[in-house]
This record gives C-alpha cells, structure tokens and sequence, in this order.
C-alpha cells in the first residue's frame, strides 16, 4: 500500500476507525524546511466538515511528524506523518459485516481478508487513507514549488454541470488564484454555484453524483520520462487509480484524441525566445512517455458516491438472502471537492520522483 | 523499461533499427508448455503488412527462444525471446535528427538522450517494441487459459465510426468468436467495412485517425487486488499507458461515470446459484482496487498516428529556424487494428501477475 | 531503509531523538492474532538497562499499535507499531556535530545530509532503529512458529570467549531451551559467565568488545530460495548487514569452507524416513541459493561498541584540526547480547517472505 | 534473478546448455562509447579452458551486442547482450536428473521445479550465468574508471595457501599492476606459483579446493550509502551472495573484528590535505553503511567444487535407495581464479548504481 517511487515512496497505513492513519515518506531530500502552516492549510481542503457539500464527519486531519523533521527541517530520516482518528462512531457500522454495501470494497474485501477485514467504517478502503497522501503530497508540492514546478487543480465536471477547461498552453498562475477564489475549487465565475446546486439536488434526493477533476503541472522541464513502462503517464496513471473513486485518467486530449486526425492532434514545434516548444499542446505536455515542457495536463474522472441514503438492494452474506436496507452514516454526496487536493497531492509525489531521478541521470562521458 | 509485476517481470529490449527486439521473462512458473503455433497466430495479429490499413512495413515477428525453455516447457530460468529486426531501411531516417516529428518521442528524446539517442525509426520509443509485449503476453494469456480466464478485446473505435460496446455482464467466449471472424476484431457486422472506409479516407487525405479498444477479462475469482496503490486498476493503467500512443484508460462506466447519480451507478448484490455477485457491472468487475468476480471491462483511446503524409511545420534544431517538411518512411494511418493484441498481452500480463501473486496469499492462521 | 521482501515490507522510520522510533509493516497476512506478551517479551531481549553489561539507558521499548489490528488480529491493512523514545539526553551530543565519533556513523553523515543530519544519539544510524525490527520480526517469528519453522540465536564468541558452535544436523529445541537458560544467550555451560568477564574487563578499561552470532532455523522445507539473485543467502545477508555494526556474514561452514577440499565439504545424500537429505549439512542447509530442508546455519560478526570511554583521536569540522575527546553518553561495552534477537529478527523477516513467496509458486500445469 | 538496483539493473537469462546466456543492463547512462577490446578481455579472464588449473570446457564468451548500442555507443535504449553456448556435451549429464549431485543446486532444483528442471549443465544454477555478470561488470568497471573509481580483486587464498592482503590505506593502481602480472591474479611474488600447486594436487586426488577473493575500490566519494536497508554492505553481499559458491562476505576487518577491542578497532579521524579522512580503514572504506572515501575492502568465501572425480554417496530418487557415482564432465578443481573478475563484476554493478543514484541526491533548498 505504497507509493513506490524511483527515489521516494510513500508507505500509507491506516484504517478509517483504528487509532491513527499516517503515512512514512521515504527518500525526501535532507535539509528541506517544511512549511507546516501552509501543510495544514493544504490538508484542510480535503478535510471532511467543511460545508453543506461534505460528510459531517468532523475531524481536523492534523498532521503530526512522529519522525524525520530536526527543528522543523527534514534530516534525511523517512518522515512519518499521523493522523489520529477523532469522531469514530463505530457502532453505525454493525450491518455493515453481514449486508456489502453496493459498490463499495465491502464484499471484494470479505473475500479476500475474511472475517479479518476491518469492516468499521470501511477500514483500509476508506477515503480517509487519502489523508496521509495529502500529508506527503503537501510536502512534495512545496518542494516542487521550490524548483519552479506549480501543480493545481479544478472540479472540471459535477454531473452534468462543467466548468471551463484548462488552457494547455497559456495555463499560468492566474488561473490557479482565480480557482483559490472561489466557493468551489472552479475557474469560471458561475460553475461553483451550479454544481453546488448539482450537489444539493443530489442530496435531496438521498442520492449523491459523481464529477471530474482536471489537473496541471507547469514549469516543468523537457526529457523527464522514458520509453515503454518508464513512461510519465504510466507512473501517473498509477497513482490516479490509487485514489479511491477514480474510474478513468487521460493525458492531454485524452479520449478526444481517439476520434480526431493526426493532422488534428498532432503539435507542431516552434522556435521561441530561441527555445524549441509545441506550439499547441493537445499532447497534455507528454510525448514519448516525456515531458515537452509544455504544461501537463490530465484529466480523472471519479464516480458518484456509492454510500448513497435510498434504500438499495444487496444480499445478507450470513443467510445469503436478498435484503433492502439504507447505507447509513455519514457520507458526501460528491467526494469531487474533496478530492482535488488529493489529485494534486499524488500527481506531486510522482513529479517530484521523477525529478529527483532526473536530476541525478548523467550521460556517460560527462 | 520493464514490466515490473510482483512475481512476473518482463524486461523488454531493443530499438527499431538494433539486431533485435525481444523480452526477458522471469518469474514464469516452470513446467509450462508454451504452444507455440498459438503464440505465433497471436504475434501475427499484431505484425505489420497485414493489409491496407497497415504500415508496408514486412516483418516476420518470429519469436525466437534463447532461454527458459527444455523441450518446449519452461523450467523456470528466465524465458529470453528474441524477434530479429528484418526490413529496415535506415536511409529513410537521416533528416530526423535535424527536425523532429511533431508529436512523435523525437524531440523530448534528444532533450533526454542527446545525440546518443538512436534516432532511426524512433529507436527505442518504436511501437516495434510492442512485439516483445506481445509475445509475453501470449505466454500469460496461454497460462491464465488454463486457469479459466480469457481475455480479448476489440475496437470500440474508429475516428468517429464506434462498435457495439461488450455487455459488461452477459460478455462471453461467443463475443470472442463474433470479433474473431470479422475483417477487422469488431462486434458489430457491418463495423468492420466502416472502419476500414474510415482509416481510407484518412489515408487518402495524406492522414491518420484515432481510436479506442476495448478489453474483457472473464473467469477472474472475486477479491483479487487492495487498497490504494495495490488497486488492480493502478497495474493495469500503468501498463495500458506503457503502450505507445494511449492517451486515456477507464474502467466500468469510466468517464461516464462522472455524470451519474450513485443510484444509477451502483451495482447490488444478488445471490445466483447460492454465489452473491453484483447483478449490474458498471464497475466494469473492479471494487476498492479489486476484482468482483464479473467481466473486467476497461478501455484504452488511442491517439492518431503521428506520422502523417501531410506537409507539416517544425523546426530545424541545428539552424533553429522553422521549416515545413513531410514525413518520410512506411506507417499506418491507424495504429488501432494492430493494438487490440498489445491491449490483451499487457491485460494478460498485470492478471497472471496478480493471480499469481494471490494463489500465493493466505490467512494467517491456516 | 525498508525491508522489501518480495511479499512483506518493513518501512523502518525515527531517529535517537525523535518522539518514537517505529516500522510500517505491509503484506502481513490477514487473520493472524499477534501475540502480544510474547512480542513484548521479545523486543524486552533487545531493550537496553537490563544489566551491567550493557548501556543504562532505560526504555521499556513498548510496542504500540497504531493501524493493522483489529480485535488483536492482523486485518489485512498495513501494520503501523511505534515504540516512543523515552529516557533521551540530548545535552549529551553537542560536541558531536563538530567533533565525528570514530567509526560512528557521524562523519559520513554529515557528507551525506550536511548540517541537517539529526546527530542526536546518532539520529538514524542509532541501533535504537533495530527496535522496530524486533517488533516487526517478533510477528514474523510468531508466524513462522505456527508453520513449524523456529529461528533463534546464540551468542558464538565475545572477543576471545568462545561458546560452542550449533550442531548443523541436529540442533533442535532442545537447544533453543538451553540458551534460553543462561545469563547470556549462549550454549555452553560456562561460556556465560566467561564472556560477562570478558565484557566487564573491556568496560574496565573504558574499551568495548566486539563478537559474533549463530542463528539457525529450523523446519524450512527445501527448494526455497533460486538461482543468482534469486538466492536465499542475498536475502539474508542483505537484512543481517542491515543491522548495525555487522561487518561478516556466512553461512555453513562459511569462510571455513574456503580452506577445505570438496570431499570434506560435500554433502552426500541419504535416504531417512523415506525422504531424502543431506546426511551432513556443511552447506548450513543452503545449495545454490536453495534450501535443503537442513538446518540453516548463519554466523554475523559484530565489531566493537565504537563508543568507548578512552580518549580517542578525531578533527573539529569547524576547526579542521585534531582534537583528543572521549565519547560521552551511555553505551554498551558490548553489543552482541543485545544483537541476539536483532539477528533472529531480520532472519524472520526474509524467511517468512520467501516463505509466504513460495507458497503461492505452482508449476504452470496445475 | 535480476541484479535490481536502484537506477541500474540486470536481468540475467539463460542455462548451460541453452542457445545463449545473457544480460539485458537497464538504467546504463547514454552517450557512453563501450569499450569493446576491454571488455572482451575482462571477460576472457572468467571464460574457461584457460589452463590446467581450470575446467576443460571450450568457450569464447563471445558478447554480442543485440540492442542497446548504436555506433558503439549506449543510445539510452536497454542492452542485451548474448553470449552463445557453444561446446555442450549434454550427453554428459543424464544421469544426473536421478541422482543429485551432493552440494550441487540438483537436488532442491528438483524441489523446487520439479521435471521441468534443465538439468543439462547444471541448468540456470551453472556457473556459466556469470559470464553475462561480467559483461555487465565490464561495463560497469568501464564507466567507474571514468569517474576515478578503480575496483580489482586478487586471490586472497586458496586452499591453505594465503596471498598477502591487500594495503586498507595504501593500496592503489600499483597492487593492480602487481596482480595483472603474475600467472594468477595474486600480489605476493612466488604465491601464484604455490596456490598452482595446491590447485594440481587436488586435481591430482579427483578433488577440488575453496578458497578466498578480496576485492578493493579506490576513489569512491564519502557518503554513498545509507541507514539500515540503504546499507552499501546490504547491496553488496546481496550481489555477492549470489556468485554460484560464494559462502561468506566480509567488510574491513570483518569476522576478525568480532575478536578485537572498540581501542584497536576504531579508526580515528586526521586532517590531511585539508580534508578529513580516517587515519586507519579497519572499517574497509564503510562505517554506518556509508563510504569513508577510504578504499572499500570486502573478501568473499568460496566453497571447493563441489564437482569432483572421487567416488561419492548420493541417492537414486526412482528408486530411492543409496548409491555411489562419480560426478562426469569437465568441472575447474576450484573456482577461485575465474571468480576474481565475477567479484569485480558484481561490485562493480553495485557501486555504479549507488553512486548513480547518489549523483541524483540534493539537499532540499538547492
């Protein structure tokens, strides 16, 4: 259950009701000040309570360093990172063992831990092991910053409601403050209204509704990646589908691509300020498995919620019978708002990665 | 530049212009017998020459053995499979290094490699290293038959001409067959000749065109895979992106999913057969990172090829000067027929894989 | 600085003086009920200030179980034990930055990670960091126990003491029952006291002592392990190296086998019970990388306590000119008895993972 | 069975009697020109029919080059490299899938594949998997010498017979010269002569002999490495463990140290040249799994043949009874003298990968 980077990984433990969930970073260069204020901040948007949007689980998500930091400065000991579990309600979860819930890892799970699985509150599948990733994330996103690479994201889509794409070549920092600004992490200036609605129809109606998230990486230098399974998508791809609720990932224009013409899609090189760039960029800023430096864009899509109020059919496991029941608990409508920090925070940790590994790839005679 | 599985690893080797592509597969149990005709029939698929709508490129793709094998059963040294680089005509790549490609590996391969990079026929980024795939993955596809699960695929995709999509629960060996004894490895009867007009009038215009494929994994056992980064998505994705020219991956509903409601997206639990098992498949036979024991259904898009007959605008990297210039060399307008069998071998490939991996798991207390 | 077996990982993190020391345990298999006093009682062989021959620093060296337990029972997610460090001096170590401890760990660190280097107690390099790997090894000792496979170890020499050498064929319980037995983890009635001498007259001239231990396993059945890399003995040396102060390791006869003709060291091969074995076992059950189902035997050499109370030579970074100094803090003269269940710990580890390895290895036929 | 480092690996392929043995090297830097008259001298070094002291087996140990380089150079791409088994005498080892060879790998081979086992030559467990080791070493020795590390070994003993060890301070490019010039690769004058001797009369009694290889690495940086797993000595007894009869690794002093007091042991620190540097190297150039910048001493243990002509007991596993047979075919009376390059090969690899992956390494504010 880990990030397994060529330099750095990211061992996350945890289950949504034991004592802590937490993650040990791996490989993260000595002598890095961490920003703890601006870690916190960034752990708080992913962080339940936070409106009507979201579950009313409370819990403040705050990132204690057990390990690795010497007077606030990484010393080159792995960092472990906890979070210790606060509002655990495990009695809402009796039913749970005996009755899978829909479309959520409770039955896969009985059939591969047993009887053993921790079922209270999801366990080890619950989106809450998305804290520790945010935790690391926040630490790679600030080294990132420091060697001019900005990684950000928007809600691109909630159901049916979408927001304004990315520019893939003229994407800047305007457009991540314009995002900071809003209600809802968006660019354009009425999506956040609309899918709040979106959101609260959903709820009214015990139902929750599924969105996409698009993210970007700018300032990032050509040659990064590699051929075959070196490939930067590969690696990003990964660690996308590692998040909970995630169903599909594109690079660039992505299932797009699949109904356009080469000369279409195709991005023709220019000179400029005596630099060789794509002019366009419906490459997302990877060919080859490489970045051309141009912005990396991807885009993933996550489903609706399955812990959703209507009452639904399952089937009781102990008298495999067929039964009606209602998910109880707490539980977002749309997990999307929540789950742009973390769509930024594992592509970091793979950034970063590849990076470090970079930096350190020589030709041979030098 | 491996397949890195947790009991199977695959390591590929070669360029387009070296002696040879081939793969080193370790980790194959002992004791196989590799049905050879079968692997060659498999390889054939994926060979150029085959038609119209491939490149005019010949080769033979014969899967040579060096190693792994005893009398036509591997005994457990590492299997090395060598196809030898026949008809290359280096010639046709010499201005290649002066102006790169638009959207081809080229120019972010010479930021990477420098003048070291082989250039000639895209060198090591070549879809020829496909073939090795290929033949492992005929290998997995063999082994996992024999466990009881098959995996095809088919186009779903054409430029703007689509297939029928497989049913994600009644998808069986009949659908296989259907793909089998078209024209081109469609469902739908009339889709194959559409297709085929619609990759002509591309290459007609001097063009390619784009597509998608489609994959099914029947016969998978229920509860294989976990949380996070062990999810069965993460090794798929990270292998499907490994394959030259994808550009998004999506399971279940995908990215549809993202405009559901969870009530319309969620799949119950029924008991059939004294079995529980979801009654609906949008989750495309994957939960929490692991398999329900239904059709794995994912979807791989796939770019146009690059390489296009239209004049086309790039630069000169020794003058730095933009030039117009058409690319030279044998392609296909469509790279999708032929990468239907590259999407079943690294399919095949991560499920033997993590089958293999969880024959091997076992309670702690038995 | 993780054990990362081919099943079972151990991401080992802390420094001396961080708020705890601790390990992430992942793979361990669901469904186990660790049990506790036994680990407690294990990682108690390891703590320090149990005696005069070793360091008075006091720790209970508790294991606390943050994530991976259920009800006491393994549940499939990630096992996170922390162990807090207690009785921490930090006054103690502020020379060291300027002045490095010869054959510490000091100098080299502060190449490595400059100025951020935790040097308090050694920071990461301490042999606190062997505590979490007792904890992990205790569960995998435990595991093992359940399979019919026993690991302990002796104490085999204290500078000049020297204590008998295991029986390679047939060291049983019996044994295990008589090391438990003494002063000191050792065999010999008399060597106990005859090595708590040899460490009192070293702590007497403020010197250290180094020595060596024996391990050996019990009840492994053979063919486990495989060719080159593959090999049982790189697996373990590998994880004995890993402990701190390990300057040789072999196995059987190990460097005694150099000195010998092949008939005096082959094994032959006998028929007992209806099995066939090795009637001998100078091999210390390991050939060609395999297990033979003998006892496997392995010797690690441990080299003196560098921190002693003599005056020593060293240089001021800061001055870069020699400096006479002597260690301050509390050490142990000796670090073998100490090191016993270290060795039986890392041996646990590999052994399990190659074990739980196997144990999902089928021939292709079945 | 894959050397599996961290930016660099080897997957090594092939059995005594398959078409060919081989490597393919992953992670090697591009734009280095191999040398090619090198290497094929360094590995005529471990090829065999070399002289009396050596198995009869004809064999170039060609290196055939099948992708990886273009014009001589590394392009980036993974190398492959084949080396073809040429004089196999298959009939020679019938009777060898019967009955096992005492301390050969043929018995827990059969365990472990079963009949699929190649048994031919020993199968993938010959010690004919080390000559594509030492092309890679090659390789790897080549690129350290570019960045002024120098690795050599000599025959520390064999048999009895003891060489002179290696200066732990002073040895440098003149110990090379010395040990290029004798009959055997060893430093004392008339030694080379005496371990002949040894070696001829073991031959002379059917018989074999072990003996010892110390191994130097001069020039190496301080401070590659790391804490417990990050270990240098982990990566380089895991490499040297798995040369086929390698049965102990040691570091510096290594078992000896075990018998020393913390006073003689440790290496006290000096300035000279206005750098710090260890006065002594007891440590072998490695203290807290960290380079000193001192010259890396290790030795390592090997067994005698087990191959000998005397008439040994074994076991008919069809009939399961005793029987006595002698070992047929053409087998060195002892491996000595052709592992010295597989030594400098293997540590070659590792101390490439780490100081390539150390290149990498920055301070987190840089």
């Amino acid at each position: 259950m880990r990030f397994n980077g060529k330099k750095l990984s990211v061992s996350v433990f945890g289950q949504s009701h034991a004592e802590a969930v937490g993650a040990v970073i791996d490989g993260f260069p000595a002598g890095f000040r961490v920003d703890r204020e601006a870690l916190a901040a960034f752990m708080a948007r992913r962080a339940p309570g936070q409106g009507a949007h979201t579950t009313a689980r409370k819990e403040k998500d705050e990132a204690e360093f057990v390990s690795g930091l010497a007077d606030g400065v990484t010393c080159g000991a792995p960092v472990c990172v906890l979070i210790r579990n606060g509002d655990t309600r495990s009695g809402d979860y009796a039913e749970q063992r005996d009755v899978p819930r829909p479309s959520h890892a409770d039955w896969p799970a009985f059939v591969r831990y047993g009887n053993a699985h921790d079922v209270r509150g999801g366990g080890v599948f619950s989106a809450r092991l998305t804290a520790p990733l945010c935790a690391a994330g926040a630490m790679a996103l600030q080294w990132l910053e420091k060697r001019g690479v900005t990684v950000f994201a928007h809600i691109l889509s909630v159901g049916s409601i979408r927001d304004e794409a990315l520019d893939p070549v003229k994407a800047g920092s305007g457009e991540r403050d314009r995002i900071a600004s809003h209600a809802l992490p968006v660019l354009g200036e009425k999506t956040a209204e609309k899918m709040l609605e979106e959101i609260a129809a959903a709820r009214a109606e015990a139902d929750s509704v599924g969105g996409t998230v698009e993210c970007c990486a700018l300032g990032l230098p050509a040659g990064i990646g590699g051929p075959l399974f070196e490939g930067m998508e590969s690696d990003l791809a990964a660690a996308l589908f590692a998040v909970p609720a995630v169903r599909g990932v594109e690079f660039g224009c992505g299932f797009g691509a699949a109904g356009m013409r080469g000369s279409e899609h195709n991005d023709p090189y220019i000179v400029e300020d005596g630099q060789v760039r794509p002019e366009t960029n419906r490459a997302g800023g990877l060919v080859g498995g490489m970045t051309t430096g141009m912005p990396l864009i991807l885009r993933a899509a996550f489903k609706p919620t399955p812990s959703i109020g209507k009452e639904q059919r399952s089937v009781s496991l102990s008298r495999m019978e067929p039964v009606s029941f209602t998910v109880k608990g707490r539980h977002d409508p749309c997990v999307v708002p929540r789950a742009v920090p973390v769509v930024e925070a594992v592509t970091a940790l793979v950034l970063m990665d590849r990076l470090m590994d970079a930096e350190g790839r020589k030709t041979g005679n030098e």
